[in-house]
């Protein structure tokens, strides 16, 4: 891990700052400052208009554009389409003119600039002193907030006051439908289909030209009383202009709140949907922008009270975890099944923003303990996507449902078919979610009724995929695990592991439904023709599944022949090669030993109680000095293990690269987005990694360790109704159930039952 | 073999020819009637125009366009280029208008039409009688030669004869640069940027936008005395409208003579290429039609004479056969060393117009065997484009020379990064090219001037893209065989032995080279900068390089991993799923052990002398059965082995596919050109294969048989200035040398001394 910091905000436990502008920094910022709600979010930009270096975004969950993918060499089965989601609305749109000079922080002078993220809050505020020509000083104040309790709401608010002088201010504010893709040749993806610029509220529909996918938005402006206004209208845009009148020494604000609507059904009239849009807006009319923020804000004082992870000894690891959690549950947090999670979140464009197997493999142990809405959510989110992974898994000439490696509306969207196509663990991370979600939760209304549906397919997809080797074992060829260094390889230790494990639970689901649910369970087989010796193939399957290990040394092959691949000393790399991806020619990095991302060791996290502390040891051992972390997850499941296996300080230094990731720009490409999915990482970083949660047992174990850079550490998680604090500090570790029952769990292999009481076990000699 | 002829040309041993039109294959016979001669090629289309299904085609060997190759997931050293053989100008473009009608076959009446394509003469000739509206008839005649003896020349004739009246004809004849590129959206790629229509000699000089590459093409017309000639300029095009006189029952003729040039320098200007086209047009104008085709048919008589296969008992395997030396004689004789072969010659657009390995490794040897200069000539092309493979290795982050798996200038323009970057035996075959070249012809001279330059480079390029395992021995990691059926494989047996013969082959010659050319030497590894550790390292490589088999079977392993593949049963695959790779998704074909082509097996074919018949007769017995024939080089090479192994059925079957492939349509795609290299191992299936010829030992050596279809067969070869001819028949083989010098060869493992007088060898129990 060659990579460096690059730190340039303050530290402070409940909010991030930039102080002083740093506009080198300003794609990053914009990434860092954004703000979501899983159903719109907004990058940190400068609404006033910023001529430097910006990309302004605005997205909405699920609305995307989308092509055509040619390949150079087509086959058959290559995905032949990409979706990209869509940079839409800038509904903080907003232009300040003083004295003639409008307000522009590449041009203008200004002073005492202040960029903050209020995670306790929930808001986005920035503040700096305007000096216009002739020595005029303006305080200028912009907030905004996208209102966690009704997600179609946006607020902003712009206040002016004047330090030296009194007159008038021009303000512009208005829904601009002009934002460009820029990842698209900075094209412009919305014409605009029906504006209203007549009456109280401006509102406008935007609609893309290929998918046909349509945003509302629609606007009440509250001005100071007195102020002049006039409704406009400009290209892709409609907009007020007011004229303020500025006394010295007096604030003066303007509230926008915005509310957005989307629409992805193309029967829908236009006309139907602009009238379901304004009664939205209707609604909120009344709704003032203190009181919808009040609303916003107290929603986050209660998701802190409840569920907050508190680290002593360290500002900067205490700001990080906040900043995990904040962005967190501001993508997902139970609105609407219908969304899910894409890599970067809503925070910028890049990687097109596709939802992965990051959703249920990295994220969903957050949500589970968390919120376990928003994780059933993400779930039924996939059963609805049944239809489209079916049908890709025909195209492929295959049967079953083959989840795609990238999407936004559930078709394959990989433009690599080599990693799209091969990696087929996506389809397993689907049922995996569900294992790890109904053995946490106990849903046995949404396995009977969805899981299940989901479980059988899955199997089907992966019995057909798989084959039988002529010696009678059943395997995977010609695959990609979750280390993309190499490709079309036999028999990945992964995802052979999954797939067994996946089998054997849909075996085991079935068993339970034939005894406790048996008409749901013959409904469900009936409805997929599931065939008498399907079954019986799949429990073959798993008996007969090729799992490659040394003996000796107790390491598993991470796939046929590796063991035998030439091997490459990573730290003889020249740090300036990384990312290897984008400094080497691609043959050069798949034909060694090294591995992108924890792959062997991710099942042994995953499945940790399958594995003995002597196999852990052995393959971390082995595979920890091979890998590259060529993908922001790497990091936090290197630490989890690290910290299992003993390796204290080792733990540390992973958590030191995962933890700041986009806070200090390791990777060098926060500015085109957040690493959403890699703060559910860091989020585990502390739970199961020093917390030394185990979620995959009967019951919830824990090892938890102190890192010799913390005073104390304590997280809460959320499981079957009770909230369970655990402290850790340099002696000890305590527990205690703080809301609901009583829990059995395990701790250092010993079963406790906690409550209201604490419970204090000693962490021994596992103080670093 | 579940293929299927598509019989409709009539057997003759000396003309393929078309008898009665057949609309529905006008695009085969396009191609299989092409005319070429090295410097440029053109299909058998209709030159009068034809309204019906055609593509016309006329390309100048090495002229091209290009265009960007984009790919969806690009990553560094993907080849970003890809050009593509140019459809240039109909030469033979042409119009005939008679009593108001013009001659079209979509649409007029005719009758008694041939097609022929006379191989002893090099003559493309169509006849027809056409029934005019109100029923006058004419016989019409074309005919056309690309001239053999001056590459640039090329004839054409247009005779009729008023078969019941006496009249007027109106007959244009011209240059069109109008064809269109069929496999680029039928776009036109040749502006034209000088034109001539007056004087003498109408010229016209087209150039392509992005290369710009120039064609000039100048005729000469010869008319009956007393036809009216207008010279007219159109759109791309020059022509002259002539008006000739029909009688009853006399045959009146237009001769038409073009003379070709291409320039690829875009330094050079215009003018002065202009001038010296007209220069080459202006030296042959004296020539007439009969001069210019007597001593081109005189070329072919010699050419058939001296060198001829000769069948007994199959008409058409003789056509075959020697429809194979036909387009492989026209296709290279030896007319420039910046000229190559691609793999559909110069009869159509598909495969790009790309040279492949299968110059090196399936041509050169009818080369080496009948017309020494051509093959020489080939690896001198090799050595011109040295310092595109030298710069294709640093794209790779390696060194040395890469040369291209498809190119028509040197660089890498292969589409298909998968096959194109990992089929690294492609460099490898330069070099075995080398080394058969020169073992046979003794050819020194080359050796150490060009030769030994290219052979250094592919061994330090070899040596750069393999690796050491950590066990010492050395390998190649990520590659695709000649198998493209599975990528990304680890050691595969072809590219190991391929890599480990030339590197030990390097080492010969530098040893020879150091008595024998020492400042040769010394001169090529100061120019290549060769490090003195670099030959030492080759060495080891040599000696430590991988290669697998199951001792116990003698079955050398295709490549690691490949005998634990899970099997398919090539025959139980539904014969309508071919080719499978139209029909089936991609990851269906490569999860088997299904093979496209022979891989291990073409090395014990090329290196046969390495491998005892025991192992042949277990690799053949192993892998033939899972070969399913997607190249249509394999059939020969399975009937070369199974000649050799004794199974003769299996031999004439194999043959049966490969030796008609183009002309009976084989694998339903002749219509976008032929299988020229493809007709190299048709030639080799006699000559190596029921030949029994080897010549990868010390002399040459003779393992005849006689496949139980015919009847009598012989086959002759130029070696070292003499002509040996080889005859079988059911009881012995014949050989004898008929001309030049007596030669030393093994037949049946045993030496003989052959001279003029007949050596008669039994076969023995060899008849089949």
């Amino acid at each position: 891990m060659a990579k460096v910091a690059q730190q340039y905000l303050e530290m402070d436990p409940w909010v991030v700052v930039e102080k002083g502008f740093h506009p080198g920094r300003s794609l990053v910022s914009e990434s860092i400052f954004c703000l979501g709600n899983e159903f719109m979010g907004v990058r940190g930009y400068f609404e006033e208009g910023y001529s430097g270096k910006t990309e302004p975004g605005s997205f909405y969950n699920g609305i995307f554009e989308d092509e055509d993918t040619d390949h150079p060499a087509p086959h058959i089965g290559m995905a032949l389409r990409c979706h990209f989601l869509a940079n839409a609305v800038d509904w903080l749109y907003a232009r300040i003119k003083i004295a003639g000079e409008r307000l522009d922080l590449a041009k203008s002078k200004f002073s005492q600039f202040t960029r903050t993220l209020d995670m306790g809050a929930g808001t986005m505020t920035r503040s700096f002193v305007w000096t216009i020509k002739g020595g005029k000083k303006v305080h200028v104040t912009f907030q905004r907030f996208t209102s966690m309790v009704t997600p179609n709401l946006g607020g902003q608010r712009i206040t002016l006051e004047a330090l030296n002088f009194s007159g008038k201010a021009s303000v512009t504010m208005g829904l601009d439908f002009n934002p460009v893709q820029y990842t698209r040749d900075e094209r412009k993806l919305w014409p605009t289909v029906q504006t209203r610029t007549a009456g109280k509220a401006l509102g406008v529909v935007g609609q893309t030209e290929r998918t046909g996918h349509r945003v509302f938005a629609g606007m009440h402006l509250k001005a100071p009383r007195g102020a002049a206004s006039k409704l406009v209208k400009g290209d892709r845009t409609v907009a007020c202009d007011l004229t303020l009148s500025l006394k010295q020494g007096e604030r003066v604000s303007v509230d926008k709140i915005v509310l957005s609507d989307t629409e992805k059904n193309t029967k829908v009239k236009t006309a139907t949907f602009w009238k379901r849009g304004f009664a939205l807006a209707a609604k909120s009319a009344k709704t003032s922008y203190d009181e919808a923020l009040a609303r916003h804000s107290d929603y986050w004082r209660k998701q802190w009270e409840t569920l907050d992870i508190v680290i002593e000894g360290s500002p900067a690891d205490q700001q990080a975890v906040r900043f995990a959690i904040y962005h967190l549950s501001q993508i997902k947090h139970g609105v609407d099944p219908d969304l899910n999670i894409a890599a970067k979140g809503l925070s910028g464009e890049d990687y097109e923003g596709h939802t992965w197997w990051d959703t249920e493999t990295y994220c969903l142990p957050f949500y589970i303990f968390n919120n376990p809405k928003a994780a059933r959510d993400l779930l039924v989110w996939r059963h609805a996507r049944l239809p489209q992974a079916r049908e890709r898994a025909v195209e492929m000439d295959l049967e079953g449902a083959r989840y795609p490696m990238d999407t936004i509306d559930g078709t394959e969207s990989s433009r690599s078919w080599q990693n799209g196509d091969l990696e087929i663990h996506v389809p397993a991370a689907v049922s995996f979610g569900i294992w790890h979600y109904v053995r946490l939760t106990q849903d046995k209304e949404f396995l009977y009724d969805e899981g299940i549906e989901m479980l059988l397919d899955v199997s089907r997809f992966l019995a057909a995929r798989g084959q039988f080797r002529p010696d009678g074992q059943f395997g995977f060829w010609c695959v990609v695990g979750p280390d993309e260094f190499h490709f079309a390889v036999h028999n990945n230790y992964y995802t052979n592991i999954i797939a067994k494990k996946m089998f054997v639970y849909t075996l085991e689901v079935m068993a339970e439904m034939r005894k406790k649910a048996p008409a749901k369970l013959k409904a469900v087989c009936k409805k997929l023709k599931l065939r008498s010796d399907e079954a019986t193939d799949w429990a073959k399957m798993a008996k007969k599944m090729i799992l490659l290990k040394d003996e000796k040394s107790g390491v598993f092959e991470h796939f046929e022949g590796y063991f035998d691949m030439p091997h490459i000393d990573c730290d003889s790399i020249d740090p300036a090669d990384f990312p290897l991806i984008k400094h080497w020619c691609y043959y050069r990095i798949f034909r060694w030993d090294m591995i992108k991302q924890p792959d062997t060791l991710l099942a042994l996290f995953l499945f940790s109680g399958d594995y003995s502390m002597a196999e852990k040891r052995a393959n971390f051992e082995y595979y920890e000095p091979r890998c590259i972390h060529e993908s922001s997850l790497s990091p936090a499941i290197h630490s989890i293990l690290a910290a299992e296996v003993g390796k204290g300080d080792l733990a540390a230094n992973y958590w030191s690269h995962a933890a700041r990731l986009d806070l200090d720009d390791y990777n060098r490409n926060t500015s085109s987005g957040l690493h959403t999915t890699s703060m559910a990482a860091t989020w585990m970083n502390v739970v199961y990694g020093f917390g030394g949660l185990r979620s995959d047992g009967k019951v919830l174990s824990f090892r938890p360790s102190m890192p010799r850079m913390w005073k104390r550490f304590s997280y809460r998680i959320l499981y079957r109704g009770s909230v369970l604090e655990v402290a850790v500090d340099k002696k000890n570790a305590t527990f205690r159930v703080v809301e609901g029952k009583a829990l059995s769990v395990r701790i250092f292999d010993r079963p406790y039952r906690v409550g209201r009481k604490d419970v204090v076990v000693s962490l021994g000699g596992r103080l670093r």
